[in-house]
């Protein structure tokens, strides 16, 4: 028997996933699914709010996305996967939601403050960039999610989204909208191959799931170690060092990987040595990920299939929550 | 054979209308529906923007509106009126146009900025509220709309609008949705009979057009004429003078009206006088609406069975338009 709980996560049909999707969210995915109900949900109207411009890019996504959902170990008989712009609903909840938001509430929340300044789109931020967070709402409380886990980083959003559910529920006197809590990462976001930021599609500073084992060799050998390292004699720095921050999230041989540490820092472990150590770990990992995306890719209008069932899923519980809400706006003539 | 353009307007849902509605905008629906392919929209979510805390009033008015359509002469096998939320295509087409407009746009939009000031909204906007334009764009384009019947203060939503339909085509490459061009009204804005305001439900200076003879003549003998005019010889003011204002709209004997303001101006001619020629000229414009109205108002399922029907033929329409929106922003699964 699952429990009760609703579990509600997604991503931006923005590019393919990565290892950071992978430890941060997907991995976890694969266990939720045999505890909760669980949707997972290919923002595509989302990922165009930063897309806008180049809405084919969104679009290919959709696909490459499910296959590293699929790849990964995500169940579509488990879990119900959607496309977002299918769920005609969510853009209507949205709307009614804009109402019980301040333009000030929006602007002050952290989430997108740190997202406007990165995306440098302080002079004229797209309106549809500001209000996502309402859209969050609605995506969540659209399949009435009790779950949602999130990065440290997007809490503000659920509490946006908590605020939201209490106005509406005050002001409509009901209690058609549930309250979602976060569930954090245990994984803190991975940082990319540069070491200088988390890894993201935006930065090149990833590596993806899909990516070939010669890929993979490559990305890992350009990773930052330690600069002062030059000579495999020298000592190296562990702290900072991308390697050991890999090591210490992939290497399940704890002994080992310590043992590696303290050479490091006496001296006398080379670079490329241990950074093939991390290579064969990643792409044990990875082979059988790669593999099985490889034959799914084989029947993309298979993935499709997929998909639409899930979305033909999710269709009836949107229409059956729209109903509610339409019914406490007075709205059902 | 009527001309290819379409006629869209509409009327938030937040009370009756009243005699500055009809002249400025019913009047000539009823000219426009012989002429063109007109849509009247019941914007009930968009009334809900700044009603969000009273649902119940927009959803009681919604009929009240349509009964004021019927009674004076909006004809529904000639126009289409239709009931704004159950379009959800609207919703969707609000949502990816914000991604096309900048926040500081809408800050800047003249309507806006008015609208805000008049309903003390500086501190807190309601992000729905600063968005009504860019679901007003919806609107439009939703049914293509071509021509806007609008008054001057409204304006800036078309630039708006067609701003976004610039935007969409030129991003998309596309030519679907199709810019709309405003109809000025004839008659200005009517004051209310304060003469402080432009009439309106929520300044309580209005006439309704549902309102008895009683409450008519009342309002009339309530109207603001010349706050120096106090005994029936003295000279009077003509030009601020409501009474003078509402017969230079009203009454369509131009002799007479003329004559009057002369005798007015040299004293002679009492305000009771000139106030009970003026309400047998409302009274005789409004008395087939108020009997039509109640008639009507008998059998209100049968208003709402219009207004389905109607509402059901925009369907049809806002699903092409949305088959063809989602092709450009490829999204079509």
């Amino acid at each position: 028997m699952k429990n009760q709980e609703i579990v509600l996560t997604g991503d931006r049909p923005s590019g393919p996933l990565h290892l950071g999707h992978y430890v941060g969210s997907l991995k976890n995915r694969v266990i939720l699914q045999d505890q909760y109900t669980q949707y997972v949900m290919i923002a595509d109207v989302q990922a165009l709010t930063d897309n806008f411009e180049n809405p084919q890019k969104v679009s290919d996504n959709v696909i490459e996305v499910a296959l590293d959902y699929l790849a990964v170990g995500i169940d579509p008989t488990k879990t119900t996967i959607f496309i977002q712009s299918m769920i005609p609903e969510i853009a209507e909840l949205t709307i009614f939601y804009l109402n019980l938001v301040t333009v000030n509430r929006l602007m002050r929340n952290p989430t997108i403050k740190t997202e406007i300044k990165m995306r440098g789109f302080e002079e004229s931020i797209p309106a549809g960039f500001l209000m996502y967070p309402v859209s969050q709402a609605a995506d969540i409380t659209i399949v009435k999610g009790t779950i949602i886990p999130v990065g440290e980083d997007q809490i503000p959003v659920i509490e946006q989204t908590n605020e939201i559910i209490r106005t509406f529920n005050r002001i409509y006197q009901t209690n058609v909208l549930v309250e979602a809590k976060p569930m954090l990462s245990k994984v803190a976001r991975l940082v990319g191959l540069d070491g200088q930021d988390k890894m993201s599609k935006s930065l090149g500073n990833a590596i993806f799931l899909g990516d070939s084992e010669d890929v993979l060799k490559k990305r890992v050998m350009s990773m930052y170690t330690d600069s002062n390292h030059l000579r495999v004699q020298d000592p190296g720095k562990v702290e900072g060092n991308v390697v050991f921050t890999y090591l210490d999230v992939f290497d399940t041989n704890v002994e080992k990987l310590s043992e590696l540490k303290a050479h490091y820092q006496r001296g006398g472990l080379g670079d490329v040595v241990l950074k093939n150590y991390l290579f064969e770990i990643l792409n044990e990992l990875l082979t059988p990920i790669r593999e099985k995306r490889k034959i799914l890719a084989q029947d993309r209008s298979e993935i499709m299939k997929i998909l639409l069932k899930g979305t033909a899923q999710v269709k009836v519980i949107a229409e059956k929550t729209m109903n509610e809400v339409r019914t406490s706006l007075r709205l059902n003539y």
